[in-house]
């Protein structure tokens, strides 16, 4: 056995269950089904299924919701509406924080559990979603979980899809025999793109952005030790193109992530310069437009776009909070308000 | 019997209580009695009263909980009292958001159940109110349940009023007999107009005044799907004129309401252009002074002047956000605020 | 007997035990400490002691429920993030809120209980501490008390110390002999001054200071019947003297707060104009700047300067609005912020 790095010695003894915690607020979305316009129903083996946005309306209440057990109940997600009198007077915030940003954004939020599944075993249509949600946790299929140590064990799960259908047998067997669950203790939520709560959900991942960067940049991710962010929240698009340029964008040019480090001034400055979306070649271009460039190919977009606007990092060593990058709200007004 | 509307096929058969939701957060509501600084009482029959602003001075919070109350448990109603750097630099602004806002404002919240009894009836001063809050939606009094479809059915219901004294006996069997309700089933919150609760829960009511301002204009209430919205709240003033002048103002010169709607451009463009209070004749005047020229006769108001000063339309087939509208914050400040 | 003051009318027969209705949070918290980064301890005798920042890190999220705590689970503490587009664009603002004012702030917050034992007696090291929250309600060693006429009693207390260590035995014997209480019954939270919940529920105390400023200024204090505030939040100071120095900055230069009291209009007004911080000598300095130049002695610092920057006071009884103060943010962010 090698010995634990930092991260792994961070958290692989956590006592805290992503899905655990997750599963009382999956028992209040359920409880409040109808008034959130979702729609619960299990199917013949007994998994549990929840339509935010396909079959039936969803809401941008659901998003929140949906959002913070995502964030495996170890993250608050709220909606600010209040006047701003200049650049940011846009009706709808999301606010999101965290005191455990590791654990609820990269072991819980982040989208990276890819579930596919071919035209013949999907029923003439293939599928392909990255899961996200506490159940990646116990899935343990992303080498993300081995570097950051963190395996959870719990009775029950909840996985988040993006889509807009079920998926296919094939992909509700693999998820249950990854997660080491009988049908019956599994919740999958399916919040389409185009949705209320989709958009929500997705513009509510505005500190995971932040983490997900930082991890690229190298940043030791067991120094981060507090988070909070907001990004304002578009209305969802026809277009499922647009409707996800817009909620990337949303966190390209609208997100502002503040994060505590354990580090010292070097590394707190060169993360808070480092960060931003602007040190990517393709930022202040719209994100739709830079995905039909790539050839609809995610690979082949700089990597460094994918990161909130503004960020503020502190410095807990010596008190310092190093500012970087900027908003750029005159994009989004021009891609989301209509002239009037 | 004829083809129901679209609008009753979409509230007919929601099985949605607003009462039953309510009446969680009204025994939370009686639990924190005197932490909100309310009066509890049961009369001889069992009617339960919760006095919030009359004998005791009651609380914005209470104001803001009785808010969530009137809204049948569908909304969600929250103070800010952060900093702005511009115009909006108030320091209490009331938020409002529901992922149900027809049935929230319009078939709960909305002050729509007239209540009299003449002066002999009322023991020497003549009775009038307003109700508002769930037990509308079972007394079924207005034309608007009618064209609703909706029809609450609940053991215990809850009605807000927006006086200074209880209602006289002839008004309480009144209330019982057409919700079918037995005294110990009714809970009535008075607010008196010039209390803190009552000023927080009329301001409160931002949404309500655009969706009924919606229906107004004739737009179709079934595609308004979610709704947000935030207003400055004023401190009530001395003079009862005045006090209810305030809570208009504050709607009309500084009310913003984000509206998302299953509509097409055209449709959300025209509603975001004809909602906002600029649109009436009257606009630019303060409510009290508008009211007293109207010789305190409701019916002779511009109706058009009900409305938020501000407003965002999304229409869910683009995605496009429409704008109108816009606040009036020199009036309210010359108003509110005294000059030092 | 003597008569009861107007303030001792107020409070003395308060129903409201400010130790019962925080048992509730505490117990809240403890469920959550791992997700909070606590430590939760009993020691020998059977006293919990809730480490938030000494052994492990705390969090933001654990600052703002203490603070809840601190108030006797009378008033709401939260976290606001999103953008502003001037000054006051700072990323995490703390937003305070009470319907008990008096009872949360002055009864309960206000750190005035003074805890001390000499070097022998603790162990090698002077302590010392000025304790706050519900506890001091029950204790009764502060002249406070009796000029407000509150006293709490309850099964259970909890105490809120800005400390890094636990307090040595003889603090400990004097806190249950004073309290009445068993150490089971005791619940001290530790809440060291460079620590993320230690600054966070300092910086939660900026409607306190201002009800500590207007008893100061000998206000009836009966007469403040609502409360709001809110503050930008600093990242702990390495040094513990610019730690200590950020969080009164937070409140002196960003603080601000909405009193609504019942008082005629000159009583208002002159409230609004002697309340804030600019009224003191030493207005414009940092705190900590100011506390070295007078010797680190609390007493030597002109008493006008803890106090909110800006206030809007509303008299009940005109309805008119005074505000007094303003923000000094350039101050606050060339400390807090490092140039990038």
């Amino acid at each position: 056995m090698s010995t634990p790095t930092a991260l792994q010695a961070a958290f692989a003894d956590s006592p805290l269950s992503v899905n655990r915690l997750a599963a009382v607020q999956v028992q209040a979305l359920l409880a409040q089904a109808d008034a959130l316009r979702l729609k619960v129903h299990r199917d013949a083996r007994g998994i549990t299924f929840v339509d935010a946005g396909i079959a039936t309306r969803g809401s941008t209440e659901a998003g929140l919701r949906i959002a913070e057990i995502c964030m495996g109940g170890l993250g608050q997600v709220g909606l600010s509406s209040r006047a701003d009198s200049g650049w940011a007077d846009w009706p709808s915030w999301v606010e999101v924080r965290s005191a455990q940003p590791v654990l609820a954004c990269l072991a819980s939020q982040y989208a990276g559990w890819s579930l596919s599944a071919s035209k013949e075993e999907a029923g003439g249509k293939k599928f392909f979603s990255l899961g996200s949600g506490p159940a990646r946790a116990l899935a343990q299929k992303e080498a993300l979980y081995a570097e950051l140590g963190y395996r959870d064990s719990a009775e029950a799960a909840v996985l988040v899809l993006e889509v807009d259908r079920e998926p296919p047998p094939v992909v509700l067997d693999k998820i249950l025999r990854d997660c080491g669950l009988q049908p019956a203790q599994l919740t999958i939520i399916l919040t389409p793109t185009r949705s209320l709560a989709g958009t929500t959900q997705v513009v509510g991942r505005v500190l995971e952005v932040a983490l997900h960067k930082a991890h690229e940049l190298h940043f030791p991710l067991e120094q981060i030790v507090d988070g909070s962010a907001s990004a304002p929240l578009p209305t969802p698009a026809a277009d499922g193109l647009e409707a996800m340029g817009r909620t990337n964008d949303a966190i390209l040019y609208g997100g502002r992530v503040h994060l505590t480090v354990d580090a010292d001034d070097a590394a707190a400055r060169q993360l808070a310069q480092q960060l931003p979306s602007l040190n990517s070649r393709d930022y202040g271009k719209g994100f739709a437009e830079i995905f039909k460039a790539a050839d609809y190919d995610f690979y082949k977009i700089d990597g460094a776009l994918f990161a909130p606007a503004e960020v503020w990092v502190s410095s807990l060593q010596s008190g310092a909070t190093f500012h970087g990058g900027h908003c750029h709200f005159e994009l989004l007004r021009a891609q989301w308000q209509a002239g009037s």
